[in-house]
C-alpha cells in the first residue's frame, strides 16, 4: 500500500495503520464519504451486505449523540465462499467491516485489519484468503 | 455458563466452545431456529442490526451451494455505547455475529466470544464491557 500524499483528488491525508484496521481521512460530506465508500467497495469487487447506522440507532435506542457513524459490511463472494471452505465457523467473523465517521469537518473511512482478523482464528489455510481481501479493502482507502 | 443437559425443551445437545465462539445444535427446522434465535436475542437485550443470507448471497453471486446460513448482527446499545466510548475505532470490530446453519437435519446456532474478540483490541477498560456481552451472548445458547 502506498502511504502517502494523494493528489488524485486533491487530498493530502494519509493511510494510517490501526491496530486492528486501516483509515483515512478524507475531505468531503458525510452523505459523499458514504456513497463513494460503497461505490469503491463495488470496485474492489465487494458486495455491501449490510448497513448499520450506529449513530442513528444509538440516538433512537439511548437518545445519547455522537459522531455520524456507518458501519459497512462488506462482502467479496469469491473470498467468502473460499473462506467458508477452509473454515466452516467462519461467518462469526464476516463480513468484513467499514466504517465512515464524521471526525470534526472531514470524515473518516476505516476497513479491518483482515489479515490480523483471520490470524485469530489460527488456520494457515486461511492466510492467503485474508491477504487478498486486505489487499483489496486497502485498494478502497488508496482509491476512496 | 452452564454445559450440559438442557431438558427444559427437550433437547439434549450441549453448548460447545468453539475458538472464537461458542455453539449449539437444537433440533428444529431451519426457520423456527432462525426465529428462536432472534427472540432469544432480543430477550437478552440485543437489537438484530443486520441479517445477511450468505448461502442465497453466494448462490446468487457465484452459483454455489452451501447449507443454509444466515449470520445476525447483534448489537445491544448500552454495551455498543460503553464500548465506543472506550475506544472509537471500536466499530470495526460490531456488531456482535450470531450464526444460524443448517447441520444436516439439525440446526447449528453460534455466537461470537466477544471477550476473545476485545482482547484483541488490547484496551483493559473494554473487558468488563466485552465479558457481559460474552455472558448474554451465552444467555442466547441456553435460553434458544
Amino acid at each position: 500500500m502506498n502511504i502517502g500524499q494523494d493528489t488524485k483528488k486533491g487530498n493530502d491525508m494519509q493511510i494510517t495503520a490501526q491496530k486492528y484496521g486501516y483509515s483515512r481521512v478524507i475531505r468531503c460530506s458525510f452523505d459523499e464519504a458514504l456513497e463513494r465508500t460503497r461505490k469503491t467497495l463495488q470496485q474492489q469487487g465487494f458486495g455491501v451486505q449490510a448497513e448499520i447506522d450506529i449513530s442513528t440507532a444509538l440516538h433512537e435506542k439511548l437518545g445519547v449523540n455522537i459522531p455520524r457513524q456507518v458501519i459497512l459490511g462488506a462482502c467479496n463472494p469469491q473470498l467468502a465462499y473460499q473462506a467458508l471452505q477452509a473454515e466452516p465457523e467462519i461467518s462469526l467473523l464476516l463480513p468484513c467491516n467499514v466504517t465512515v465517521q464524521q471526525s470534526g469537518s472531514n470524515v473518516q473511512v476505516s476497513v479491518i485489519d483482515a489479515e490480523k482478523l483471520m490470524q485469530f482464528v489460527g488456520k494457515p489455510e486461511l492466510k492467503p484468503i485474508a491477504m487478498e481481501a486486505k489487499r483489496r479493502l486497502q485498494a478502497v482507502l488508496e482509491n476512496i
